[in-house]
């Protein structure tokens, strides 16, 4: 039989931009986090330590976000910081803007976010380099675990949101089982496993949408953990030229 | 601090038509498996018990299966069985196929599989109806736990399959957080949580993809489960009218 726990993170205070993450989080923790283990956290509370936020009293909508806002029925402000943060807008309908940031995400809004933002009349970007994020975190942890940050991201043809990985460090992104054979010695079907966002939507059933738990610790997923921090979880990102559903 | 669990049940053996699942899971399983834990199933063995296979060498195909057969280079008789399955086809392009199950699934190749079939020249089906297997499989465990029939789907714009719901009997499959507040007092941004895809995903994490080990009991989902089967994996699927990527 094989074993794996989440086991949530609580306690921690509200983030402020330059708070040391690393320490806060060693310091709620009930148990050490070790290397062989995975610490999931939600970007809002790295966005907020790195101050990637943004105050809507200092944006000045460009004409485009007036246009988008007046006919989805938003805050033109809001609007226009999903534009900054968008390479392009996927699909705009409704009251739907679906974005690619410019790490080449592709969300709703652009993973602009007005919850748990920490003030009223502030927005939550996500991280400007959430994998960089991810091993600058790794490398602060005593322990040195495997780091991954995530967000709750909106499906196509499925309903809800599932946590997705963001950022990613000293995990494996995918499993790739290509070239292997079943239990029967036929090639498998299901070849390239995205453990990262299944680690990633694992860690979000353990804490509740509050806000109040952003980190919950992964363990049991040893054989997917390496001293390497690996490529991150840009390489979940399938190239648009391989996608037919943009 | 809270906690989930995922541990595998191991040595169940090839499963065929008319084997007693629940007997030899419950059999298999290390612990007994209550009212509180959500087992989760991958499809093949529900579908394998069902006689939910078909035979390659009793299948015609039609014109059509010949000409996509051709063009991407398959077993035509494979094409065949994937648009039996298929109320229609999203894509069809290079080696891809996705289909729109009958149960209204958007998936590759309708969830048709060769691999873990049990003999070649076998095909593996989805379950006719995921939902009722569920709940007749959660009917006869002895401890009635919450039931989860999982298979691994490609998502757009991500690399990577992740395992989803796609039958349940026991477990809330969206946990709505509309109209409630984060920790600030404002609005909820992510407010609809697909937690049975997550349920899903953070079962297969525990399990290896060469098909040995189709169980995992989670435990520590309580909140998610009740007494009664709720409306199943069905709710998860997006109506085609309010989708944008078809």
């Amino acid at each position: 039989m094989s074993r794996i726990e989440l086991l949530t993170v609580e306690g921690l205070p509200e983030i402020s931009p330059g708070d040391d993450l690393a320490a806060m989080i060693t310091a709620a923790a009930e148990q050490p986090i070790d290397a062989g283990d995975l610490l999931v956290i939600a970007h809002k509370i790295v966005s907020k330590a790195e101050g990637s936020t943004v105050e809507l009293a200092d944006i000045e909508p460009s004409p485009r976000a007036i246009e988008i806002a007046e006919r989805q029925q938003r805050d033109p402000r809001q609007v226009e910081v999903i534009l900054q943060q968008s390479a392009s807008i996927i699909r705009d309908s409704g009251d739907l803007l679906v974005c690619r940031t410019h790490h080449g995400l592709i969300c709703a809004n652009a993973g602009v976010d007005a919850s748990n933002s920490g003030a009223e009349g502030r927005l939550v970007l996500l991280p400007r380099d959430p994998d960089a994020s991810a091993r600058a975190l790794r490398a602060a942890l005593p322990g040195h675990p495997a780091v991954l940050i995530t967000d709750s991201f909106g499906r196509a043809w499925r309903l809800g949101q599932v946590d997705v990985a963001i950022g990613l460090a000293g995990l494996t992104p995918l499993e790739d089982w290509r070239g292997r054979k079943d239990s029967e010695g036929r090639p498998l079907s299901a070849t390239l496993i995205a453990v990262a966002d299944q680690a990633a939507a694992a860690a979000d059933l353990a804490r509740t949408k509050d806000g109040s738990c952003p980190a919950v610790v992964v363990r049991g997923l040893d054989r997917l953990i390496s001293v390497d921090d690996g490529p991150g979880a840009q390489a979940l990102l399938r190239p648009p030229s391989e996608d037919r559903f943009l």
